[in-house]
């Protein structure tokens, strides 16, 4: 922890106010005939927030810079994300509920389809998950030690899994396996410094081994692997905030986020009411709670403005779930920008409110983009979100006398 | 590079978008009548890219400190002032096309008039640039190398010149030869270090061996020297930004600023059509372009308030001439302020427009130091804008998964 991490940890203090941290995923966007899905939405009681809260807008890691989900929640989590810096592979693994430990290494994968030496279809069709789940457990029996190291398979949705192998020592310096293009050969993993050499031959034995299993199946007859990482080692947020905070999230990336910043991850149903019978149910259990919502971030992922207004109505209708509670802090955000016209994240700020009986009413009378750059709390590094948040929950002492 | 510097040039990629950075020169004033020269110009062309884009205000290296050129351009190019620090030297040499590698030390030289053993003029009357020329060229013909160092003059205009001290091991680290006032005695370099010892003693037997040379002239009879430099070792914009830059600029310091950084330096005529002219002509050429113009800073430093409003309408007018050209990202800004009032820079932000096809508009419709007060940017440093440049460029990949 560096000199303002440690400040705050320091002053850090457990009290019984309760923190709701609403996180609508990708929210952020750019205007379609002069209005952003947010502007477009229907969102009374995220208006009345921000009338009575204090409004602004954060850079998730710094201005300019376009966030993977990671870096982008490790920020919203009080974590500064060009310090703690994750591979996709520990993400994936912690979302799909693979137990990964200091001996472990982790890497995504795809079951592919591989034609005449060259890889055909980077996904296997799109195989349904069923066939995956059956695939990865004819790998795991099949498999035998490769280089002293256990090598487990754990199926994710359609063609994607999770490898995590174990043995002292591996390490995660190493290349993604995989032609990022169609009609290219395979490709295996390069150790990226002489200490990798080792974990790289094992590597390429797995995925040698897997392609000889995998032979006789039609599509999925080979394995792709990226983003290999090792388990990081991040203070827990008991450790840093003296929280004890829970998870409220459907997908396995969030789950997998919030897992590794020591978060208990609440069991929830499928649907965005969910998460707030959720929230009711275990409210007196915790005292911060992150509430994700993932629609908004996939109706911008698929250029749907209409879907993402949508999304952002519906949520809105929940609101009155969550201050029925009584929170001390209510907070919503996103974690990063998902224009609809970009079809992708982006580096546009998110917009940011705090209803608290602290906070300082401003001139903002709508939950906007726009309304909020004109809010009380300014543009700032989303990683100071989280003590603004222990701030107005009263759960942080004095600095110096 | 620090983390954020290093993660940034990561994630920068070629493409064939274009930037252009249009840098008037001390822009920001404060108001005369309730109003900054800004507010009073005729900007129809700059209120609706304002109107249109995404406006802040940036402080060139923090919040209070007033920046020489230097420090100010080098933010605007994404360095960060605080980190690399530049003799002025260096500047005025590589603006007047002296060739400076790593065994070289130049300063800034002025012809001054020695009177009674005082320095009655420090700039020899302001001698005209031709007699300058024949001054150096005297000066080079009758040098010969003391302590090992090869020495050569390069004049600049009017009583200006440069020198450059060729040897292994020469020292930056000396005080400025320059008594500062007139009507005190000639001045020479001290070290500041023991190490630079050595270079003081070349550095004063230059000084005492032009002062011969010279003593039969009227005014130009002795020579004053400061801001000694050493090269600087700075990363380019090719490896930083993986851009293709070029600077469009009149003046030696600008030029050389560009220069440093990696730009290349086009031809240019003398007056601002010429650098619009310049932008056309090169436009397939580059995918970055540094515009500068000078005179709002001229005649900020006169304290001319007309003069100013005057180079701001005008400037205003070849608006269209950057937007016909259809650049994917046009930026806005100045590199300092250099209120009328104060006739020098000053410390306070520089109004910033940022318009591209992914800008989010905001509530500013005119760009002035005020409006651009409430943009959706905010207030920050200027060394970010560069990566926001990137960002609206499409020059930016996501920063992890």
């Amino acid at each position: 922890m560096n000199g303002i991490d440690r400040i705050i940890s320091d002053l850090c203090t457990q009290t019984d106010s309760r923190i709701v941290l609403l996180v609508m995923d990708g929210l952020g966007d750019l205007p379609q005939d002069g209005r952003t899905p947010l502007e477009a939405a229907a969102t009374p009681h995220l208006d009345r927030l921000a009338a009575g809260g204090a409004c602004g807008l954060t850079d998730p890691v710094s201005m300019g810079i376009t966030p993977g989900s990671g870096p982008a929640h490790l920020a919203l989590f009080g974590y500064d994300p060009t310090s703690y810096q994750l591979g996709r592979g520990i993400l994936e693994a912690l979302g799909v509920d693979v137990d990964v430990g200091p001996d472990d290494l982790v890497a995504r994968g795809n079951f592919a389809t591989l034609q005449g030496g060259l890889i055909v279809d980077r996904r296997a069709g799109r195989i349904p998950t069923e066939e995956n789940q059956e695939l990865c457990r004819t790998l795991n029996a099949s498999l035998s030690p490769i280089e002293g190291a256990g090598i487990r398979v754990y199926p994710g949705k359609e063609h994607r899994f999770v490898v995590k192998f174990t043995r002292k020592g591996l390490s995660d310096t190493l290349s993604d396996a995989d032609p990022q293009k169609e009609q290219k050969p395979r490709s295996y993993t390069t150790a990226l410094e002489p200490e990798a050499e080792d974990t790289a031959l094992l590597v390429n034995g797995f995925m040698d081994r897997a392609t000889e299993i995998l032979q006789d199946q039609e599509r999925a007859n080979t394995v792709l692997l990226r983003g290999f990482a090792r388990f990081p080692s991040i203070p827990t947020m008991q450790d840093r905030f003296k929280l004890r905070p829970a998870a409220i999230a459907n997908y396995p990336m969030y789950k997998g986020l919030a897992k590794l910043v020591g978060m208990e991850v609440l069991e929830v149903g499928p649907e965005i009411p969910d998460l707030f019978s959720t929230l009711e149910r275990h409210y007196t259990d915790f005292d911060f709670f992150y509430v994700h919502v993932k629609k908004t971030d996939s109706a911008g992922e698929d250029g749907d403005f209409a879907a993402k207004t949508e999304a952002i109505t519906r949520t809105d209708t929940f609101i009155p779930r969550i201050t029925d509670l009584g929170p001390d802090v209510l907070a919503v955000t996103s974690d990063h920008s998902t224009p609809c016209r970009l079809k992708s994240h982006s580096w546009h700020p998110n917009p940011l409110l705090i209803h608290a009986a602290t906070a300082q009413p401003d001139l903002v009378s709508a939950f906007s983009e726009k309304a909020c750059s004109q809010g009380y709390l300014g543009r700032f590094p989303a990683l100071h979100a989280m003590a603004l948040m222990l701030a107005h929950g009263g759960k942080l002492k004095k600095f110096g006398a």
